[in-house]
């Protein structure tokens, strides 16, 4: 078991990275919140609750935890605002305390929304990501984001509430579909590109062991995505400049994912097409060599993400998904360039001109 | 005009506290939000928007923001879900943006609504408080506790969220219909009573002059209420142990606001009652001498406030209510008494103890 301290003052946190050790999280969840907490509530999706829940709730039982459980169906779209009423909802039916913690076992959409739950009801409960997809492992559960999507956008409604414990069992990747395997490593890829070309090259020279979920070597990746991450967020937790630079792709990816209604892609693959055209502008701005545009596009590729922009999409469309985004200031965005691959910087440009580049022919 | 600095380190922020001064509010926020801003949003509601919003807004405009206004109806019945939704859909309608200060104009409704809208409306924006009644002024804008009820119990969807600025005009009071002031009074009574027994003497010589809104008195009085409530705050930000003083009166007082489901009595009102019985309580349990409970019920009364509990609630109604408090803790509240006026003490209690002495004869 890989331990990695997130350290932000009062509210550090371990992320524990282990192959099949689910069945002993109680213990650990028990260790994170103290032992005055007499219950505990696990919220998960359709998909992962018959696959985990049961481990993960008999697991806290044994640590002595009145254990209540929440589902939502699988989903991006349910990751909504009548979904999480119900949640709460079904918490108030479940007496929960302030002491209690809420568990979230499943992907980026159960962390999100249940990290929002435990943030907001009665101000605030301790809470615990137990992540079960590859996005959610090296990207989601770490760094305190919580939120809901609104029809106008993903995450516009949220709280930054940090984890009391991130417990990673990569063995759970293996009821992944490939898809979302797949999408998932578009982040991974992500940290080697903003930050760790060595992190890039291993997985530029390794895309067949990457693909078939080779042990050794994909807990190494996550535990590297999982320390980068952590570094990233402990030089600035509540999004200030440098925390920004995690936005490397997901500016247009986002609009994508607004305009194509969050059902035709997954997430990682849209910031893969993001990752693509925010590289490209790179190019032209004079930042990138052109070499570079092609080693990501082509990682990328062999990976089997999608690098282009959906046909169907029209500048003028993502124009105004972009100048959407929560982080615009004055219709204006400091959009995440590459000097290098493992190097940043950022230029502050219109939706239009992000818009337009995304579309342009290489 | 006072100025009294709640001090929270990097959540620092004045409260200043004049008369007749709403219409220079505009370069108030502006320095306290900062010169990036673009746009603030106005929330008030039905009641006090046509009285009060028009001064604010052209002052905001002065300041070079471009304002929005959202109204929600007067009312605590519309601290809810459904109208936070409705106010999300028009703060992203307004184009918010992260540096875009939420104005609230009114009382506690409009207050904790908005307050939760500004701390989760795209992960957090700055919030300005500009209390209009008096129950608002000296207790509600202060502290950074924001909300919204569910039907199970006032409050229980929330977040700390500290504002940039309060800002009481306490001419704003003259619009307040006499029996919201009295309301009000209650939480003044309650600050005399739990830390300062000088305050709770001067009301108690002062009744008339208190009830006819005497500006130097009143003036007094709030800046007083708003000294103790942010020495409180400022030792404890998150409601850990010392913060809970400020719960007497309230543990019954919110049980009897949802039994009677927000429409019978009003928040200062259930309060009233709920510090009569903890005085009670306190007695019984040989803490206070009977004098000074009668000196706490006799100053209520002469104020015009109600000191019994509606006949028709019964024990097991309050307790189930009180149980159902997010503070109890396996069923135990940690339950404010007094020792005299002026001083506190914690007693952990059942909520059937607690709902018993509420319903017995004096």
């Amino acid at each position: 078991m890989q331990e990695i301290r997130v350290s932000l003052g009062d509210r550090s946190y371990p992320i524990l990275i282990g192959a099949g050790w689910l069945d002993g999280i109680g213990a650990r969840v028990r260790a994170a919140v103290g032992g005055q907490a007499i219950r505990a509530v696990v919220i998960s999706d359709s998909r992962v609750a018959p696959l985990y829940v049961p481990a993960v709730a008999a697991s806290l039982r044994a640590a002595d935890f009145a254990v209540a459980e929440i589902q939502i169906p699988e989903g991006e779209q349910h990751k909504n605002l009548a979904w999480l009423a119900l949640v709460y909802d079904r918490l108030i039916e479940a007496h929960i305390e302030r002491s209690s913690p809420i568990v979230a076992v499943g992907g980026g959409v159960v962390g999100d929304l249940a990290g929002f739950a435990a943030a907001t009801i009665l101000r605030g409960v301790p809470f615990v990501q137990v992540p079960t997809t590859l996005l959610a492992q090296v990207d989601a559960s770490i760094g305190g984001k919580t939120g809901i999507n609104h029809a106008s956008g993903k995450n516009l409604i949220g709280a930054f509430h940090q984890p009391r414990l991130v417990a990673i069992d990569i063995d759970t990747l293996k009821s992944l579909a490939r898809r979302e395997y797949v999408a998932g490593l578009a982040e991974v890829v992500k940290y080697g590109a903003i930050l760790d070309a060595e992190l890039f090259a291993r997985l530029d020279r390794n895309v067949p062991a990457v693909l078939r979920q080779d042990a050794p070597l994909l807990s190494e990746v996550v535990a590297t995505s999982c320390r980068l991450k952590a570094m990233v967020v402990e030089g600035d937790e509540r999004e200030g400049a440098y925390r920004a630079i995690l936005n490397f792709g997901h500016t247009l990816g986002h609009a994508i994912e607004t305009l194509t209604e969050y059902r035709r892609l997954l997430h990682g693959e849209a910031v893969a097409i993001g990752m693509v055209c925010a590289a490209r502008l790179s190019q032209v701005l004079g930042w990138l060599p052109r070499s570079d545009v092609e080693r990501i596009e082509g990682l990328l590729r062999r990976l089997g993400l999608p690098t282009a922009v959906p046909s169907d999409l029209s500048a003028d469309q993502l124009a105004l998904a972009v100048e959407a985004d929560k982080k615009a200031v004055g219709g204006k965005i400091k959009f995440v360039c590459l000097e290098a691959i493992g190097k940043t910087r950022f230029e502050v440009l219109s939706a239009v001109e992000i818009a337009n580049a995304a579309v342009a022919q290489p």
